[in-house]
């Protein structure tokens, strides 16, 4: 087990308020699971983050895909960071504000040069909400 | 030219306070530019919006990208929703904390079930940061 | 078991020869499993599906995603034509010419107007070589 | 002007039959136009690109994005091969059996190792059919 799983473990259960990543603090997410390579995390549908309808607007379930997928690189604990390249996203059902909604992001591939990763997102009766896929690359230094 | 477009047009140059999209007042813009079918408007880089990298997240970009691409459709003045079905961003360029962005979104195909939207976003270099299309869906009521 | 998956289960383990799509007969797939939802086929990289590194085309990938998209569609029986609105593709490993892969598509979400469908493709080393998304939207009469 | 760019002046007009891409003799383009850069190509729909519906297959429409955006990379004249890592195509109208049809492609970024190209694609009635778009990565020699 690598150093960032090892301390990624100790926060499971709790809700994320420190991060080098401002966004992920700025989301709450709390983790549920933790891989090398693999990360489950709940968040909750606050009202900034929802559309006309009153429910989880797309754009926030690509950020939150993003974040996810950013932290499942993260737990591979390699030297350099991986910016994404590009974010793709279905959006297949919805979530209302309040909800609980559970993300879980993989490594699909990974390359030397290229990571690929998708992150599905359920809402809280466990409907798939939506899937994402990204390529990050790496970029030298962290 | 409709009723939104033409209280959109009172808009230009002001920060949205008031809209029916929670998200869209999250994202304090400032609108510059509106007609039937497009839109223009520009951000801010607020730290909550930044990576670990101190830039722009990635989920930002497709955040604001979703937002212009619904109020885009929105300036169409059409009777019903368009959710969006799915969303792809290419990450092109960065943007700093502090730097003002702009967004430029614009109806590529206008259908009667299907609208296809682009948006382009440009840092304070002029430079590409990125660029969104999004296939939206015509659904029963508003 | 509907009609359609009633016909392909005759055809399991021969090349297609009939077919209602000339690319799915251009592309000689052979049948391994379907069920409604779901399908398996195997295919060989020919001297025409190949790019200038000899190794099958990023292109010819996009269109034996489609191919089989469609395909597991027409497994579900329905009365509609349901068209591609768009078709996301990932490349992640290689193919050589002479190669056989093995596509396995199935249906993620079945919505009323929207199907959402993925595909992935694995070379003879069982690797995958990529993996494709595609929202299809239902269209009057066949 | 490089040489590739030289080269691919003298074929204007004229159907490509000699290419170091294999799909890109399968498809039959007639070259309209070409810079460092961007890259104007004819293509007629034979029977064995056309779906159930008579109409030009959606897969054959990314394989025609693809081949476009690979030419359009060679006339930059790189020593470097460029793999895609992914595409994405939009479909937006369609295209008979024995239409000619028209893609342009052109490169959004020139990064030092992703290159970002987007490829739109016209009917004979002028209408955009798709509009693709692709990152490709330096692989080590060609």
């Amino acid at each position: 087990m690598n150093k960032t799983v090892e301390f990624f473990k100790t926060q499971i259960g709790k809700e994320i308020t420190q991060s080098p990543s401002p966004v992920g603090i700025w989301l709450k997410p709390i983790l549920l699971q933790v891989e090398e390579g693999s990360l489950k995390a709940e968040f909750t549908v606050r009202p900034e983050m929802t559309n006309p309808a009153g429910m989880l607007h797309g754009g926030m379930i690509a950020l939150i895909s993003d974040e996810m997928i950013g932290a499942t690189i993260a737990t591979l604990d390699l030297p350099d960071f991986f910016p994404s390249v590009n974010l793709y996203t279905d959006f297949l059902n919805g979530a209302k504000l309040g909800e609980n909604i559970r993300a879980e992001a993989e490594i699909i591939r990974r390359g030397k040069t290229i990571i690929n990763t998708e992150c599905r997102i359920y809402n809280s009766d466990n409907k798939l909400i939506a899937k994402s896929t990204s390529n990050s690359i790496k970029s030298k230094g962290k």
